[in-house]
């Protein structure tokens, strides 16, 4: 089979990729809400006061995988039909997206208790690095097997890619950062995570009108 | 860019913007279970009685969920496509959905011990009243910036963010009550939920039929 | 507005109806497993065997939200639209089917300790008799407001309602009967889980054919 | 009714069946993570690493329910319609599906401790095995009542299922070396997810046009 063609008996709607995706990206989302908790001892107001960690880590996360989440609506926007193999990638990225909530408790835990934080600040940044790589993979797969619909689409794909490049650089360099400094690590994925989702332009366009 | 027009390559269709929130919203909803539970001492009888607090917050926390995805449908019904910024406004609107289980815990709780009742119930008022104001937000974004299919279905969707002032105004002044008497601000957030939720007119046309 | 007359500015598509309503009840379906663990003392064998009413209360309450869905995809498969009230009475529906896991953890426990077994029965009985109540009154109002999409679809929505008579009495005679012994209930209750769920005639068919 | 024909009354679209197992897969797959935590005493990196059970049964669990997920995509992909039987069948499917993650626990927890590991590797395979049944179960009725759209996509459903043979009799014999040997079962499991997931020969295409 040469390059640009495709089986179409090997060809697959993209519905249930779609169903199966936003599901799986809803329930991490909205299990981080687990794992925020109150603790003793102190006032009431103390307590929920002390808690900014676990809100701190329930934003980031929530924000991260919204963010996987819109880059994921572009490719599959752009998508003509999906192949075997670019089901098993979502499966890859959907794995780490479900497995998110783990590290982030440990951060969340690790920031109230100032325990062993550079460790699981570390596992957190890695896992949110795993997810950005794995949707700038999807999308790159998607283009080099011309998956995409037209070439307008695939331009557009091709620019949200080239938005992930400094966005890895700037995990990557947190992750190192947080050996030493997992504060600040935790303060550049919370920078990153806004950063991602904030559509600047649109924003800038919106207010330029006015 | 002038007002009115759309870059369509921007355009996003709606199908993924349900699915995901529509995933969202039954799983905040569906987790609100997990927090209703049973405390000694007593007789089987006493125990379920006494939790009567679990049963209340999570009927309204369900009903208010319910009545955002309400809110939400009469969006998308309405909505022609999506942009970027809806998409991110309805990603804020979703976070705080998510966070909406763990104040609810708080909450019932509290009503359990009598204890730090104030400051869980002014977080849970907090809550709902910021849910009912990013609803109010996406609607009028979506209708300055013409995302509506036709001006019917825009007016109908400006008679909903009509309903809201009131709806809004009982929130916040409930939310101040609170301060002073946390039981009579969940009775408000009670009522103010069978209100969002009961259609009064259309059961008037049903039972004015007879 | 007079009867079997609608307005079509009132009229919503059934596509969130179901997407929402899908979601609540896979996700109550699938919270049920958090609910199953093995108690100590024992071996392991002995501890998984012993955790028996564990499964048995998965399994009636997996089979009865599976049979709700199958009534609420025989409802929205034969509607031509929904309205406000049909989407107020489904929220319903699916507050009672998100509490389902909270009941169905007591019995589980109960069954367990042979401690308090007749109240938890009983409240258990009488959510999942809610349940079918409150899916008998969807397909009697989609009815009765002429919300389905031919005569054909109607007929066969109605006969689905007339087979609900002997579930609702079954399952009232059921909580009657737990007041007293609150095994043979939940027995029932696995019975008319299995007989909603066994599609009785169809498997005549297949299996006449041979 | 002879073979091969059908009742179109009985006939119901795979809209929501799909809706709703993707549902079930979403939901159990990212419910696994709940299970995975660290335990006390060492230092965060020493309990990081030894929760390396957890880690391996979460991505076991994950990638059988997401094999399971692509048989069932290759399954509704050829459906034309569904009937009331092939419904019951998927309810008993998702049923197994849903319970997967109390069995993941009991593995992940046993291999932390080494006690009692046969049971519950035994039952965790059981599970896994039924699963891959289930699914078989599916495509051979669905073929069997022409419920396909063309024979092209029936063949191909016959090509899936002819590749289950040899993975269930792995998953067979593996359940019988747990009996013995439980780790050894535990890596076939993880080699069988890791070989239903991998598509082989396509992985082969790509990299041969290079």
């Amino acid at each position: 089979m040469r390059r640009g063609e495709h089986d179409p008996s090997r060809s697959i709607s993209t519905a249930r990729l779609e169903g199966f995706s936003d599901g799986v990206f809803a329930i991490a989302a909205t299990l981080l809400v687990l794992d925020i908790a109150l603790h003793p001892p102190g006032t009431p107001l103390e307590q929920v006061l002390r808690a900014w960690p676990s809100y701190v880590a329930y934003v980031i996360s929530f924000l991260t995988i919204g963010a996987a989440w819109l880059g994921h609506t572009t490719l599959t926007h752009a998508l003509d039909r999906a192949d075997p193999i670019l089901l098993r990638l979502n499966l890859l990225l959907l794995l780490v997206v479900g497995f998110l909530p783990f590290p982030t408790r440990l951060v969340s835990e690790s920031l109230l208790d100032v325990n062993g934080e550079r460790v699981f600040v570390t596992m957190y940044g890695l896992t949110l690095l795993a997810i950005r790589c794995l949707v700038a993979v999807l999308l790159s797969y998607a283009k080099r097997e011309h998956l995409f619909t037209s070439a307008n689409d695939e331009n557009q794909a091709e620019s949200e890619e080239h938005r992930f490049w400094p966005v890895l650089v700037g995990y990557a360099l947190a992750v190192l950062v947080g050996l030493a400094l997992p504060e600040v690590a935790v303060a550049v994925y919370f920078g990153l995570a806004i950063y991602l989702v904030v559509p600047f332009r649109e924003v800038g366009q919106v207010l330029f009108r006015r």
